[in-house]
């Protein structure tokens, strides 16, 4: 028997579709206007709400502000992006080299995802067989971030060019935590329709048919 | 400047959060009632527009109805949770054998979620110097799906306890894809008040305050 006060109202199940397809991954459009630490402190808290592999919760959150910080973790950006950009060729590169890759600086806030691989000792619920689960989980935890950010009108963008160890250092995380995702956090002046990749003509929409098995991998129709 | 339009409503914004903190990871509950083909198509078109590294969307779903494939699935999950059980002593032992960790047979769908990690060939852009980005882009697609099924009355449970190896050979999934989650899904007669591994007394959750470093790992105050 179905408990009908399991259903979200119309409005409130909108808001979760139009958190997930308005959502963008902003580099350009960040606002100088600080955030309330009262809002991080929610948008934080809906990110350690996140189911976690064994309720292992492995994550930590890194709230960087200082400019000084910011300006060396552009450094290593620069660095990374410099040898990243020379893998593409012909158009590719030229879209490459107008595309705006980060917002270190312009946003107010900079915020590094890490996850202890160690945390609760070395036996994690369901974590036995895949271990990467615990990378998994703070990953979710990103993604809750995300959306809890664009629905309070805030911008988020996941700088992923880097070397993580030299992230490692500029931070002072240890060896046995993964630095998962460096986020770039504040108010936007607009969210793009359209994610700006696709926009540019970096890449196509897949189609969402040519996504789906039934069955086993490569089956496409139902039987 | 700020445009007023990107603020989302009360109800709205509520919608995100309810999401977020009323979804669990179901094991016991599912009902056998079937889900609609439309609603599934909707709950996977949420899953597709989520960013992904380089606009890569390297996933693809494997939707598993046949009891079949499902026993299959199962029994490979027995295999592996006979021996993750070991690894646990005294009290713990005691509480993972009463937890029921997988509801495969019982959900009237089972969803695998994987990452092609060379889909669009050799170079992704955001992908050179962490190239497990593209699955945690396919990791942020299982959470937009996690929360759309939640704001749908839709529970979901992501087993874990799995050889990766044999989850590949059971389904067919050839090498170069991972298989980054498995998901029992379906309605449920009630979604928990709190995480099961929580009323369980399995672990406490962490105070947020202790999770918040500033500027560097380990510290704690703001300058």
């Amino acid at each position: 028997m179905r408990d009908a006060s399991l259903e979200f109202g119309e409005r409130e199940k909108q808001g979760v579709y139009d958190a997930i397809y308005k959502r963008r991954d902003v580099r350009g459009q960040f606002l100088p206007d600080p955030i309330p630490d009262a809002l991080l402190l929610k948008l934080l808290d809906a990110a350690h709400h996140t189911g976690s592999v064994g309720f292992m919760q492995p994550w930590s959150f890194i709230i960087i502000r200082s400019d000084e910080v910011k300006r060396r973790v552009k450094a290593i950006f620069e660095e990374a992006n410099e040898a990243a950009s020379k893998v593409f060729e012909g158009e590719k590169r030229q879209i490459y080299s107008r595309l705006k890759l980060q917002g270190i600086m312009e946003a107010p806030l900079n915020v590094c995802f890490t996850c202890d691989t160690t945390r609760h000792g070395p036996n994690v619920l369901g974590r036995h067989t895949i271990p990467e689960t615990d990378v998994y989980s703070t990953v979710c935890a990103v993604q809750n971030f995300w959306l809890a950010a664009r629905a309070e009108g805030i911008g988020v963008g996941w700088v992923s060019i880097f070397e993580p160890a030299k992230l490692r250092q500029v931070l002072g995380i240890p060896s046995h935590v993964i630095p998962v995702a460096y986020l770039c956090v504040g108010y936007v002046s607009e969210f793009a329709p359209q994610p700006e990749l696709e926009s540019a003509g970096w890449l196509a929409r897949l189609p969402l048919e040519d996504l789906i098995f039934y069955e086993q991998w490569g089956k496409k129709t139902v039987e």
